[in-house]
């Protein structure tokens, strides 16, 4: 049909995502047609100095805007969705998803401006959308947040199953079981493919039911009658916002959220159908006045320690409306991400400090498939390649050595790295090439801005500071007209360190003077003398390594 | 005896070690006689940037030089012996402690040229000194380290029992278990504090044995008979090396030791006899080569992710000796200190893409006793006040939950704070007062001159970088004669950004001809206008908040 070659071969192409767990973005593509599953962002590594969060380098799809067919969402986390409004500055196709992605993905276009750029279309589960030589098909899943979809891919080279983030959870709170009939059904049609989710594939065992949760909040509801409970979880886990409201019903409790994200996603729920408050517990933060703190619970973000958050804000005394008193109990409803236990230990130490009771198990279950889980799903859809997705090198290894251990021959499990361009179809899959990726780091308004030398800056100021060494040459004579001066930020305090500063001044007067009196008035050479010097001098000194940066102004007398 | 007042009571007054894991010391005072129980310095908690580290200050101590009486040393970790160095050059008295202990701050005190300045005593266990008006007894106790010890420490106002850091092991590596009868025959006596170890405090159940990690290495060793093996433990764990070699000489495998102090703290091991070599079963690495890679083991440093230690060097495939290869077989025996997951996670996706097998869980176990062994020392013990230590608020809060449902009366359970005086005598306890203390970070050679403004400048370069606006002026005229130019660092690519620098440029050179024009020769005057007008001027256009420094030079013309 097509005239190009290989044409007949499906492309599969992550565009990050295989290296962490963030910025989830890959292309599928056969002929004329792309289709791009999910769009995230991700959060800066700890070296990543000042840098808000990272988005992918999408330049295959600006050189192929022409193939690229719409975007298909899988759920509502902003590592699937928190890159779009960068990446459709760059692109315009439509965008599909279920309901409650869509509205949260809404809402981002919205701030950049681009709701009204951008074309938008739900789907339902079973329903299925055409894309080009592509027809995709939304298949419920479970999730820790409510609409995830897993997607079945059709193309003419064969179908590819991507299952989104998801777990198999036989009794969710909203909404049904994840669709493992529609899995088996199109397991047995024959699947070319199967990219899943790695996330918890170093895991063992079966992932609890979100519903089991929920008996966790009766006993502590039940255990603790008479003090405030406080309840930090993601803003994003609806029914678990759903179960606090189910037992605090029971409890006679009334309920408030805390929090910008956590009152605007649950807001969003109850408009739409998607957090049942029939028994009227939420209240607005204004009322609580009116309850005696036993009969409240409080709902906050700030479960991964995040400074800015409401429950840090609290644990801080720095919270506008909520202070705690001894005897509140603090529920962290969630586990730290890797890289936030500290800070969720600090905040743990000053609840305890003042007075609180802080109960730090137990009250939560992952989003994500454990290796029983994973087992199920390749079992039901019966791959004849396996693509893991969704992890760090660790889960993504972990998800290849539970493949072969169901018979997957070696050769048909495809360990990915981002920007593999794999080309497959029934008789072979091999990876025939690389397009660029990487991470862009936004910063403030900057997108890009910031790379590595910025950060390799950044890092070295954290590190020892910066010593400045100032002076004012004379334009034709090359006379020293004022300086060398010496100013630092970040070395030591200079208040008590000015024998020091005194002879790193004289140490670059000296090496300065030298350099005019040889008659050196390469400005560069002036420079590299100084900074030599200087750094010998303060290593010797100190042992640190300062950033030291000499400037010279140039005067005309 | 004594005139002063209040001298029949005993004070305790902590200098550190009760708001964080780490910088453990503490003054206990009787009429003219002060005891100090161990010296440890902190690691820098993550906001401390460039900081090696922290030790405590030490004024109290240095105020009363004449009533110290000497250090008793309860075991040989950093966090209780990594200060010495720096206030023994303050402080001059004699040092007890059991012979690893010592042996291992002698290697401190010769890097510091210290040995031969400072009094040293070992003691053995059950064996009592005297200093002053106390007498101390070091009783043996079980701990991540050989030779740890708890101390009774007799004074005329009665005992206190100072745990020091340990576990209850039945069945130890080396040597014998916690000396659970003295313990009791003190309780017995009398005892008028505890001061007990919180690490765990907050872990239900017992501390498993040290010996069961034996069993899994075991397991290990005979699942992977065809690969080589490589440890990664702390270096301070002489036990669990010794368990390696056990197991190593049971499969005929050689052992060895990779990176510094992992060699460092082993080797003398070896040399006092703490270690039982009598296989042979340990190799130098220049002999690896003479064996296949299956009939070896590697123990080395690491295991918390520290990006110069031996296995991150191997797992980044810069480690000169050794390269890692797919099939090798990576044990970390170790827990992830808080703070270090990340870290730790970096490395074992390396070691995932470079096709090893990691093995994280089961082997290892906790050098610090849980609950139910709480219990049991305070049960053995069976003091009237207790007195929680070594950890951070959460830790110390949940013994004392602990020391209450043991039935010790609330007012009875002292959570105190570092630098309170505590005062008790058998009819009561009250905190009368607070030292001064505090950290004093260590930088480099650099020990207390990088304080608070220093590292808040740190953290700001960090974050946003720097813009440096030099100018010079003429001496009387007041007249410009260079500049204003701007000069950044970690900020934006300068390149990429050549509009944005010229814009400020022009900005600043607006502010500073206005302040001229009208006759404004005051500096700081101006330096406060450019620093208004750019920062204004960047928060607009990147919404970034960097460091902004004005600097003005003065010549003659």
């Amino acid at each position: 049909m097509k005239e190009q070659l290989n044409s007949e071969k499906l492309r599969i192409i992550p565009l990050g995502g295989l290296e962490q767990i963030g910025m989830n973005i890959t292309a599928i593509e056969y002929g004329d047609s792309i289709v791009v599953v999910d769009c995230g962002l991700a959060f800066p590594e700890d070296d990543m100095l000042g840098i808000d969060f990272v988005i992918p380098d999408v330049t295959y799809l600006v050189e192929n805007y022409s193939k690229v067919k719409g975007f298909v969402i899988t759920h509502g986390h902003e590592d699937h969705i928190g890159a779009i409004p960068y990446v459709f500055k760059k692109l315009n196709v439509p965008i599909y998803s279920t309901k409650l992605t869509m509205t949260l993905i809404e809402k981002k276009l919205e701030e950049h401006d681009l709701l009204k750029a951008v074309k938008r279309k739900v789907v339902k589960y079973g329903q299925s959308i055409n894309l080009g030589d592509f027809r995709i098909e939304f298949i419920r899943t479970n999730h820790s947040i409510q609409d995830a979809a897993a997607l079945a891919i059709y193309s003419p080279a064969g179908i590819v199953v991507h299952t989104g983030d998801f777990k198999v959870d036989y009794t969710p709170v909203f909404g049904d079981a994840i669709d493992l009939q529609r899995f088996a059904e199109i397991g047995r049609k024959g699947v070319l493919a199967l990219m899943c989710d790695s996330t918890n594939a170093d895991r063992p065992g079966f992932t609890m039911s979100e519903r089991t949760v929920g008996a966790v909040f009766d006993r502590i509801f039940a255990e603790h009658q008479s003090q405030r409970l406080i309840i930090a979880t993601f803003a994003s886990n609806v029914d678990r916002v759903q179960q606090i409201i189910n037992t605090a019903a029971k409890y006679g409790r009334k309920v408030c959220l805390e929090g910008r994200s956590m009152v605007n996603v649950i807001g969003t729920a109850v408009e739409l159908g998607y957090i049942d408050d029939s028994s009227n517990t939420l209240i607005e933060a204004d009322d609580l006045g009116r309850y005696p703190v036993e009969k409240v619970v409080l709902v906050t973000t700030g479960s991964q320690g995040e400074s800015m958050a409401a429950l840090s804000r609290m644990a801080a005394n720095i919270h506008k409306k909520v202070k705690i008193i001894p005897g509140d109990v603090i529920v962290f409803s969630s586990h730290p991400i890797p890289g936030n236990e500290k800070a969720v230990s600090n905040v743990i130490n000053e609840l305890s400090e003042i007075g609180a009771e802080v109960i730090f198990q137990d009250a939560h279950v992952s989003g994500h498939a454990c290796q029983e889980d994973i087992k199920l799903i390749y079992t039901l859809v019966k791959p004849k390649y396996a693509i893991p997705v969704h992890g760090e090198r660790r889960h993504l290894q972990a998800q290849v050595q539970l493949a072969e251990s169901l018979g997957i021959p070696k050769e048909n499990i495809l360990l990915l790295h981002t920007g593999d361009v794999l080309e497959l179809c029934d008789e072979s899959a091999r990876i025939i090439g690389k397009v660029p990726t990487g991470g862009i780091l936004v910063d403030g308004l900057g997108v890009g801005d910031v790379g590595n030398i910025v950060i390799r800056d950044r890092q070295r100021l954290a590190e020892d500071g910066i010593i400045i060494v100032v002076m004012t040459l004379e334009k034709y004579s090359n006379q020293l007209l004022s300086g060398p001066d010496i100013v630092s930020r970040g070395f030591v305090y200079v208040r008590e360190s000015e024998d020091l500063i005194e002879e790193a001044t004289q140490t670059v007067t000296d090496a300065v003077e030298n350099c005019l009196a040889g008659n050196i008035t390469d400005w560069s050479r002036i420079k590299a003398d100084v900074k030599d010097v200087l750094s010998d001098f303060v290593w010797k000194r100190t042992q640190r390594r300062p950033m030291i940066l000499p400037i010279i102004m140039e005067a005309s007398v």
